[in-house]
């Protein structure tokens, strides 16, 4: 079965906001082992509309459509549906009971019949969307499927929760050959080194098993094979015979994790597990480290909490930062790093304590400390160690790689704590 | 001149990263006056760029293509652009070149004449990287532009600016015709409100002007007016109809900005014009408000630093929340946000202090208190409000929309300081 997605909204091709979807609905077909083909953004005009349901309704079998099914003159995807089919838009009961029912439930003042929520295509069903206000659509055309949806990522991944499922599983029952992913992901190795100098064998090793794939991250890369197999056991076997190639490669030293969790999942399944508090002196990250972390649920377990000292008086005042070492090292520099970790540590009385002071610019750099100089304090258990790097890239891209740093550093400490 | 961009790769269609090329495009398209017709994304296989490229030339006249120029085996974009287009591989020197000073920029070791970065399509031209090492390329076909860049998205960047403008422009000289848009940021009522309710003719007084087009934001809508003019004089008068209707809207109170400055830039330029302090002491938000703050260079003028006091013994050693009102009141009180506010304050000696302390989920709720439940304290020079409000939605929604409603408080006291 092949799936396409057609996103609607010039609010994506003006740059107002990137699309969300395209992730959402390869993450929720990965879970049922289906595959996006390919996913098309046109902008809110009939022509466009036309020409990207022709095009995906000749390579797809069931066309997903996310936007412009809103209340605004703007919203043109049932016009320019039912224009491209052939159909008429028609008054519907039932899409009238579903707006009605949104209305209710967001406690809003009913929905008048002549409210655009009330029409469909001929021959299309209203389906109905628990988190928004638009009903979803879906109809069949020339055997394939076509499902349109709201643009609101939340809304859009609704209809996938409620609807898909039951109406695609109905024609293309689920396929007998299994399908599964193996992740690794590795740290501090640029993606070339990893293939050309590290392990140069790696590649074609794994490619007899599965397909692989080499995806740079921040400070890493993420080596994936996708399997295939008939039964579990010959899944099984092929998951092992990858784990005893990384087992075997020089690589090793670099893989953080063999799996699929994001670094700071890993770390708060890690600290909780271990039952290690831990917290950031922040500086130049700027609450980053913190606003990773928390948004794993579970994290307040361990996470005790973090100081964003970006003013000097704030370092000195709060953190207990002498002002000497102000004074005499500077903010950004290994003492003021030292001190920024061992102050909190003992202020929250937390096991591990990160702090991160940095230059992420454009302005404050000099000849000695140029824009991306970063200094690390990290203390564990009362004792600390000082680092200090430097990261290429514009503010918003240094903050993320002082900020993986910095978690990386947490990461390994938390490893080798008990 | 219609623009198409072609991504590929597999780690988007399999939800691994999201796509950030068609907004980079798009925002770099905007400054030239062009506009992006359609983005595609197609997986890391031979057809499927074939697909796209075909696709892609059928409606526009130049396709610009991200991704699948590196050097690992997945990377098989020049290779299906040559047999598209019927041309051989080639060595190609100046390609060599180009690899050879990127590899001497990051003083990575030599590129040696057998690397893929070496070998270029028949007739096409290698273009520098300022920012990676896989060089870019372009060729003409039937008439047609093809440029094609790296899939990271800083490298797509550098192609962008370092060589669309000047290959493009001696085919497609600039238009006469002026476009601008005026957007106007509203807050705190939702789309349908503002054009149903609020100001029913204003999106037709609006349409007589311009492309109308309604954006709904975190807690509020962004709506944009494309105006198009033959003379600046024409546009400055369209403009100022267009800023005389929402002068006159009874959505005028909603009204925070006219611009494209995101929230926290605009309370980072008015902060220093004003040179007013302010912190936040942040439980639920987890730092995400100094983070966002942070993104904006110029923010240490006025920024002093926060707390996130994630958990209580935080909350009362650090921001001297009493212990009673922790026992008596909870974490999640009004009580509880107002000492916070006012502990940070006088802790820092910022002017402002907004804290946010509630209950994101998914676990931690109660029939009095669900999650979504939320509290701010709002200190602005001495004196303490406090306030209490729910929101729907998941961990990170909820961290977002907590956040947004921070800022929007902190605005508001921005407003009303001198």
């Amino acid at each position: 079965m092949k799936i396409g997605l057609l996103i609607i909204g010039n609010e994506i091709l003006e740059g107002k906001i990137s699309d969300a979807n395209t992730r959402q609905l390869s993450l929720f077909l990965k879970e049922l082992n289906l595959e996006l083909q390919t996913s098309l953004i046109v902008s809110d005009q009939e022509s466009a509309i036309h020409l990207g349901l022709q095009t995906l309704f000749l390579i797809c079998d069931v066309v997903v459509t996310s936007g412009g099914l809103g209340p605004t003159k703007d919203d043109l995807t049932k016009d320019a549906i039912a224009s491209f089919l052939g159909r008429k838009i028609l008054y519907s009961e039932s899409s009238y009971e579903i707006a009605l029912k949104n209305y209710e439930r967001f406690n809003r003042p009913f929905v008048e019949k002549d409210h655009g929520y009330c029409f469909l295509p001929e021959g299309f069903v209203a389906l109905e969307n628990s988190t928004g206000f638009a009903p979803g659509l879906f109809t069949k055309h020339l055997g394939k499927y076509l499902l349109c949806g709201a643009g609101v990522p939340k809304e859009f991944k609704s209809l996938l929760d409620d609807h898909f499922n039951r109406i695609i599983r109905s024609k293309f029952p689920p396929s007998s050959e299994l399908i599964e992913s193996v992740t690794v992901r590795t740290k501090r190795t640029p993606e070339e080194k990893i293939f050309g100098e590290v392990d140069p064998i790696l590649w074609d090793q794994l490619s007899d098993l599965g397909n692989v794939s080499s995806l740079p991250t921040t400070m890493g890369v993420d080596i994936g094979v996708k399997l295939k197999a008939s039964t579990p056991l010959e899944m099984e076997e092929k998951k092992k015979k990858v784990l005893a190639i990384f087992e075997n490669s020089p690589l090793k030293p670099n893989i953080w994790q063999i799996g699929n969790l994001s670094l700071e999942e890993y770390i708060v399944g890690l600290a909780n597990k271990k039952k290690i508090t831990f917290g950031f002196a922040e500086s130049c990250t700027g609450g980053l480290c913190s606003h990773r972390i928390t948004n794993i649920a579970g994290s307040s377990e361990t996470f005790l909490g973090s100081v964003v000292s970006y003013a000097e008086a704030v370092k000195h005042k709060i953190l207990n930062v002498e002002a000497d070492t102000l004074k005499n090292h500077s903010a950004v520099s290994i003492q003021t790093a030292g001190e920024m970790s061992s102050g909190l540590s003992q202020l929250i009385k937390a096991k591990i304590v990160i702090s991160i002071t940095g230059l992420a610019g454009p302005a404050g750099g000099t000849p000695e400390k140029p824009v991306g100089t970063v200094c690390f304090g990290v203390t564990n258990n009362g004792r600390t160690q000082t680092y200090s790097a430097h990261f290429p890239g514009d503010r918003e891209q240094l903050k993320l790689r002082f900020s993986q740093a910095a978690l990386f550093y947490l990461l390994e400490e938390l490893e080798k704590s008990s």
